[in-house]
């Protein structure tokens, strides 16, 4: 099968080495200009992984969108919008059905990413969703994972998973496209919540932070119509290993280095996903109470152990509220 | 508060340790002859903690239950029918309720310990279990935590949390027994397995386990007749961090220690559970595939390898099935 890849950085570059990897004839390109593809171009490889001569490089978006039927979009979340109107602008998607290998919310509006590629591209157009755990770092070195494709066609997902397992990676159909993709972009926010529990040594502290941030997302995601629970799933609980725990997490990081007082380098995505949350939080009238607490604490620089003891002395309630 | 506790292990003493914390009046029991008995005796303190000289201690059965109302159970769950037998004897348990701080089911009934005590006891003794994440280490040191008290009386439960409610201890309430003492002990074979995968060098696997593990337990809740949410909570999901992450999970470290070939001084508990969780598995009619994996390697010395290939490889299925 034909495939393309859009985008070329860490992930982007995965996905068109992995296509490649299951026998696929691939394309990947990046933007004009970029110095991952621009790397990719002069030495085959980047930091992560080498990528075979086999895959096509390519700053021409046309000619990227015409090589295959199957278009991985592998971007910044908070470019999809205009990125969409780019590839809608070329003409002539007859045919083609897109993936959408990427997390997050649309700030301002607290859209999904499909219905953002929906609103820019156009309702007609196929797309679906591939997220769930892994690292590059080990999937290169062959250690395999599991991971979930999700859409609102079951035809077509049951397509991309035939298309895309293999033994480096087990597929699992998604059943609630709206639970995995909110799913998926807030773990990044209970990422930045896990890393300041270890920046003040209350590491302990994530096993009940994975129960309880668990539950108030599934309690939105039911809220919006989706499946209560979806979050359970490999989307998002099953990335709590990679966002919560790993120490190379940069949402974790961002955390805890925020609690230390280490300066970082650049914003990790859940700090612009916990804004679309609260737009979420106040529209769908949920509380979110854990991530309503990061976002006191990120955005309007509330003072962290308070912050967080409060959210400790709420109300005693049960389990399941 | 009048409190006793029973047992003397470590988390026998840190509760007795606990119950003097927030101002109860405490006496602590451990059997004739017992070594952590004798030491706290002498020293007032075990490796884990000091014990202020006001929480008595006694090898006096009779005494120690007439000493309180609320008496917490902390001992090794394989011994609760013969104990359980011994409190029965000693008569007069009027007026007494009693909380089970432990973890496991029964080996040859695979009987949650609630039922088990109440078989031995009497089903008119009122009991709850209180159960969910922490380690004594970071207790001692002030690092707080989140709990769960489940009994099938809600006054009961109700009661208890506001008994053992302080700024160290966040009770949650639980609302479904069942689902708390499965998953409670269930979490231990979900250790062993972690293990398995550390041992391996698959930690990065974990994600996945934990999505998938949970959702095999929530099915067997189901079927038994407990809510499917209920592993999601504080029993089992919530203490994950100390049981698949923790470099000092006895567990965890059971499975990497088999894993890699190291010899271990004693059994992990998951290797009894996931012998009563088989006869649940049979007795209900659910597929539990990564505790009937676990089970195959520790009991029936299966290759572990092949094991969990076997496992990553089953056919691709929806995320909720």
């Amino acid at each position: 099968m034909k495939v393309t890849v859009l985008g070329c950085g860490r992930w982007g570059t995965f996905h068109a080495w992995y296509a490649n990897f299951i026998g696929h004839d691939v394309m990947l390109w990046g933007r004009k200009g970029s110095k991952h593809l621009q790397e990719l171009k002069e030495q085959h490889k980047n930091e992560y992984l080498e990528l075979p001569e086999a895959v096509s490089l390519t700053d021409d978006l046309k000619r990227a969108v015409e090589h295959a039927d199957t278009i991985v979009i592998s971007i910044s979340s908070q470019q999809l919008r205009s990125f969409g109107a780019q590839l809608k602008a070329l003409g002539n998607l007859a045919g083609k059905r897109f993936v959408l290998c990427m997390k997050g919310l649309e700030i301002g509006t607290g859209k999904r990413l499909s219905e953002v590629f929906h609103e820019a591209v156009g309702d007609e157009v196929p797309v679906a969703v591939w997220v769930g755990p892994g690292h590059v770092q080990d999937f290169i070195r062959k250690v395999p994972n599991c991971m979930v494709i999700a859409s609102d066609d079951m035809d077509l997902t049951k397509e991309l998973v035939d298309s895309f397992s293999s033994s480096l990676i087990r597929f699992y159909y998604g059943e609630d496209l709206l639970g995995t993709e909110i799913g998926a972009a807030a773990k990044n926010v209970v990422g930045l919540a896990a890393g300041m529990l270890d920046g003040f040594g209350y590491g302990s502290l994530k096993g009940a932070l994975m129960a309880r941030g668990t539950r108030e997302l599934s309690r939105l995601i039911e809220k919006m119509g989706g499946d209560k629970m979806t979050v359970y799933g490999l989307s998002h609980l099953g990335d709590y290993e990679a966002t919560l725990f790993s120490p190379h997490s940069n949402n974790r990081r961002f955390g805890e280095d925020l609690i230390i007082g280490k300066p970082f380098a650049k914003l990790a995505e859940g700090v612009y996903t916990v804004e679309a949350l609260m737009e979420l939080s106040e529209q769908y009238q949920v509380e979110l109470p854990i991530c309503a607490t990061v976002y006191e604490i990120v955005h309007n620089h509330k003072d962290p152990k308070e912050q967080l003891t409060q959210l400790f002395l709420r109300q005693t309630k049960s389990e399941l509220a």
